[in-house]
């Protein structure tokens, strides 16, 4: 099969379209044949040598597709050869095919396209583990979305106000703000000309933010802390801004606050098939039911994975960027 | 009746013993006629200007008290006049009387001296809401505990042996730590002599703690995150060691770890209530069945308690230091 390899790290030309073995599925899991995969900021980090896979998974990038199950291993039950599926990678999505352990695999949504479902594993799973089994938002309570626009933004919109919550989204411009209403944000605020934590005290009566999804790390952490309400919980999941930032321990304790930050890559297979099964149980039946929808801003053939990486590296987009192995592309 | 009053702030001779007007119980509270209070390092703050008392809440100090039901508001039901009590109180505790809400009453468990009941309610409280309905202390995992000879200290080596975990702590000298030894802790670290990461990390392993409960703030928050496990809890329940610290949020999120801080005084009534529940329900019956026990250092009479807080700022002492109302001492 081929993949995308990266010989050796660097910018996204680093990035080769190769002839590489075709993995081979082992006990408990399930060969698919990729149609889609879809573009995450890990993935930059790994070409730029700064995240290595965890050990034992596939050492090409892609950490989501979507494609059908082409081969099983044994004991897999549940699953049939020819199935559409989506599937939670640690790795190995930007390739023709790839192997996956059960646990991780999810069905097509109904009403949503075999490609575009390549566009939900990663963000579903990563905002539905942080806000709402980890920070447990609740209906009627403030969410603050960083990034509202990316994919895990559009996501996080879409979720928390399908179970009531209000949702406050950051963005650095005025469409991307727009798309983000769309989805449902009540409070668009844009963080190159509003400062966040006057704008969510304003918008929330002084009350604050409920949870807040952090993606920026260091160079939000101060100001997330001070824009939490009493109760909140700040949930990190990316440090775009740094990685040491200054915490002032008497808010937090003022607020009976919390801070969680996790990696959904790194967890181990029991964490991830209990975040795959909440989020069947949970999330997929708001999807079929069309209240929740994946966002998609392009697709772009695998083999042109450097264009990829640079739209994301440049922030232009809206939304997941989708990769397609070029016999698929459409 | 007299009371501690503090009319100026200042070190322990602020405090005073003065003729007050009683205290009147209003709807859904009762009246206690104390029998001993408690210090608590919250009230010195208090005394020292550092600490304003809660809207509502009595100027005088004292978190917590035993003693006897005196008089009753309308709207309380369960508790009959003469019944042997001991209360978490918002403050008001250095005096012969005190108001509290019915839910903040607790009996004086089977077995337990009516003042030294007295060493209960806060301690309890602060360790039952932290580390096991915040933190989630589960059984085989291990609890750090910094002050291990503190009041705080002694009750959360107790609870944690009790439902089957580990207990590590820190103190600074052989005697306190033997103190902590005879309570069931299994890991004894001198923060004097020895890096509490270091011998975590030993102690366990590699692993960390899974649970660290934690009254230094800014000056440990980095060894913290340092020595938590995989999945690791730090609650923050004091700040002696300073507000501001720099927070390693790479660290905090390749051990999907999270940090929440709380004050058990700022809470409002119903939480109050819910944990002062939780407390009769887990932590009497261990009380009762002699498994956990009030470590008292010594009880000094209320009219002197500038002496008390000498002993309490001068961390001499284990276990608590009670107050007993001159005609109640023995």
């Amino acid at each position: 099969m081929h993949a995308i390899t990266i010989p050796e790290a660097g910018g996204p030309e680093a990035l080769v379209w190769a002839e590489v073995p075709d993995p081979v599925p082992g006990e408990g899991e399930v060969l698919v044949e990729v149609v889609a995969s879809a573009v995450n900021r890990a993935d930059i980090m790994q070409r730029q040598g700064l995240y290595n896979p965890p050990t034992g998974a596939s050492p090409y990038p892609g950490l989501e597709c979507s494609g059908r199950v082409a081969a099983m291993g044994t004991g897999v039950s549940g699953w049939n050869i020819g199935d559409e599926v989506c599937a939670l990678l640690a790795g190995g999505g930007y390739a023709e095919k790839v192997v996956v352990p059960a646990g991780q695999l999810l069905p097509v949504p109904e009403g949503v396209d075999l490609r575009r479902a390549a566009a939900l594993p990663e963000v579903v799973c990563t905002v539905w583990s942080n806000v709402f089994m980890i920070a447990h938002l609740r209906p009627g309570e403030t969410l603050l979305v960083h990034g509202g626009s990316s994919g895990i933004g559009t996501m996080a919109i879409q979720l928390a106000k399908a179970v009531g919550a209000r949702v406050a989204v950051t963005a650095g411009s005025k469409e991307k703000l727009d798309s983000c209403a769309e989805l449902g944000a009540d409070i668009l605020i844009n963080y190159r000309e509003q400062d966040f934590v006057a704008e969510i005290e304003r918008a929330t009566g002084g009350a604050g933010a409920d949870v807040i999804l952090d993606n920026m790390g260091a160079k939000y952490l101060d100001r997330n802390v001070q824009a939490l309400a009493v109760n909140g919980r700040l949930a990190i999941i990316g440090m775009q801004g740094g990685i040491k930032g200054e915490l002032n321990i008497a808010t937090l304790l003022n607020k009976r606050a919390a801070i969680a930050a996790t990696s959904l890559r790194a967890r181990p297979l029991s964490e991830k098939t209990a975040i795959v099964a909440a989020v069947r149980e949970h999330v997929w039946p708001l999807i079929s039911a069309g209240r929740v929808r994946p966002v998609v801003d392009r697709e772009i053939p695998m083999d042109e994975a450097p264009a990829a990486h640079r739209v994301v590296e440049e922030s232009g987009h809206i939304g997941k960027v989708l990769l397609v192995p070029p016999h698929h592309v459409v």
